[in-house]
């Protein structure tokens, strides 16, 4: 059995929890490498203490999910036959009563949890999410290689769009033509909708990009990443349009350091929570602390939020092959908004970035 | 109150039901006029039969809710604050015992479901989702007329695929230049994942778009659509590139017929699975029954697979006010698919359709 599906039978053991049901496309993906939405069909993955796991799914996907490299039991259901009866079975084959079932419990809705209690004797539901993030949380060597990859296509994706920057054109022209460049390239999924805002606007944290056209003195702040075989990545950056006021620069150059100050902490065993707290204390001692309201960062990979959180209440430490974004911002209202954001890999030796993109502050001429 | 959310007053009493409680972007837009994500983030409308109403939300929200029309009570909450905290409150204001509770059994995580039973006390869960799924099934003017829009932009992303074909340009090229001429339009979101698909691809009927170049005598299917105001389009078109042998022109006319017997037997009173039977006996007549592995259709309006299911099982009656697709589908492998899809609203004298790109076989010449 691979090393992924160990840990959780490690776990199973440890909590005397019977079995685990695993349903999200991020998390079956993880455990049998086969990536798939099948949208409104049931899949899952089963995984005991000592007996063989099963995975479940729609019938003309089983041979996809061999491919991709699952071996070992596979069920697949056609549209006239009822996934949990197959599921039933199969648990009882096993010859095994649960008492204690460890589901994704945030995710997993409410019609298939009872009937995977239906089909398993009501057992107690424990919550498998912290769990498997905790699983999730140091990449191998695969992982981070993919993220590289993942973390170009983002670079690339705001090139492109400093590249379509002039007078008069809107947030929606210039976010279509990142996406159809970054589409040109065989990226089928963005990580998030794509953020493109310009002046005023890029003081919203969570603004929505619309016909806003480009003028000069604007701020123009690019949010945006790329899913690339199964793997997320996700960059800011922000640069200013044909000239710049005092104001600009200072904003900027005060995200910055506290963006670099964050980036140079970034080593095994420091405290994540102490990585906010260095770049809100840079940002609050230049009179800005009201204006970072977001934490830091988030952990990335194949989900674009994930562990660790980087906000400044958590006590864990950092270890090597954690992959996360430091992202301070600075949002004022009516001259706009600031952030600068890297995706990092923890190595022995400190904190590698991924995202190449210059930080320098541009003025974009044309 | 507002006549849908009067429905599901009425039926609440009908069934002896103390609560509904709506928690999904699709159902929470429809009852409130409010279309927002709030991500990981609750939202809640909370029905009751004989209280007001209240609607929970972040508080960075609450001004957004009220501007989209939401005039009832309206709770906003900080991230600091535990939204389930003052759900309870609100609920016990009202001073009513909850034995039943409508949720959105499919949708709702079982995390919620969970926080759900504890702020009321334990109550019997049923599914709400049928009931909505039943009172958006007849669209009233105005939702008509956006589903109208939304499908011209679908008939134009169409266009935009067909002007870009061209003799080694790839799947991924052209559906990127149909999402880049959308976007520039305004469009946020897809209804669903955009596919072209070219030769022997298209005889794939979930086949995803890649690096295939096209080449002469290939069938190219398009299937798209995009959200309007909330509102989802779906249309499928398949033509051939530069030449077309006999087969290819049998099949298209096969499913064009099949297509168009289905259109004209559509109107108020009809069974809706005899409009499956009539596209399907004629598709069996020609010999490819056993290439059209899929149901007729299915509803559309906020989602995008709805009621009603236009599978030959429905017993249900057209009724004025219906929207739906049609789209039968012959897919041989080796020589491609062809699949023929019209959006389609029930009025008095029959169907009409909101989706109008051309139909008749194109081969496109360049």
């Amino acid at each position: 059995m691979d090393n992924r599906l160990e840990k959780v039978v490690d776990w199973l053991k440890k909590e005397n929890i019977q079995t685990a049901f695993v349903h999200s496309t991020e998390n079956v993906f993880y455990l049998t490498n086969f990536h798939t939405n099948p949208h409104e069909r049931l899949m899952g993955l089963f995984v005991f203490q000592d007996q063989e796991p099963f995975f479940i799914c729609p019938g003309m996907e089983t041979s996809q999910a061999k491919a991709a490299g699952w071996n070992g039991e596979i069920i697949g259901y056609a549209d006239h036959e009822d996934p949990w009866q197959m599921i039933k079975e199969a648990i009882d084959a096993r010859k095994i009563t649960i008492h204690k079932a460890a589901i994704e419990k945030d995710t997993v809705s409410f019609a298939r949890a009872e009937k995977f209690l239906e089909v398993t004797d009501q057992p107690v539901l424990v919550s498998l999410e912290d769990e498997l993030n905790e699983i999730r949380l140091i990449k191998d060597d695969k992982e981070i290689e993919i993220l590289k990859r993942a973390a170009e296509l983002a670079d690339f994706g705001v090139e492109v769009g400093v590249r379509e920057l002039k007078t008069g054109v809107t947030e929606m022209e210039v976010l279509a033509k990142i996406e159809y460049e970054l589409k040109k390239k065989g990226i089928r999924e963005m990580s998030f909708s794509t953020m493109v805002l310009f002046g005023e606007k890029s003081g919203q944290p969570h603004g929505n990009p619309g016909s806003r056209a480009l003028k000069e003195g604007d701020f123009v702040l690019f949010d945006l990443g790329v899913v690339l075989e199964g793997y997320c990545s996700d960059i800011t950056r922000t640069v200013v349009y044909q000239s710049v006021s005092d104001k600009q620069k200072q904003i900027y150059e005060i995200v910055l350091k506290a963006q670099i100050a964050a980036l140079e902490a970034s080593k095994p065993g420091v405290r994540i929570g102490d990585l906010d707290k260095i770049a809100r204390e840079f940002i609050s001692e230049a009179g800005y602390g009201d204006y970072f309201p977001h934490r830091l960062g988030h952990g990335l990979g194949i989900n674009v939020h994930e562990y660790p959180s980087m906000a400044h209440t958590n006590d864990s430490l950092l270890k090597e092959g954690m992959t996360y974004t430091i992202e301070p911002g600075v949002y004022v209202p009516e001259i706009g908004g600031v952030r600068i954001e890297d995706d990092v890999v923890i190595t022995a030796n400190g904190a590698e970035t991924l995202t190449k993109y210059p930080k320098e502050l541009q003025i974009i001429k044309k």
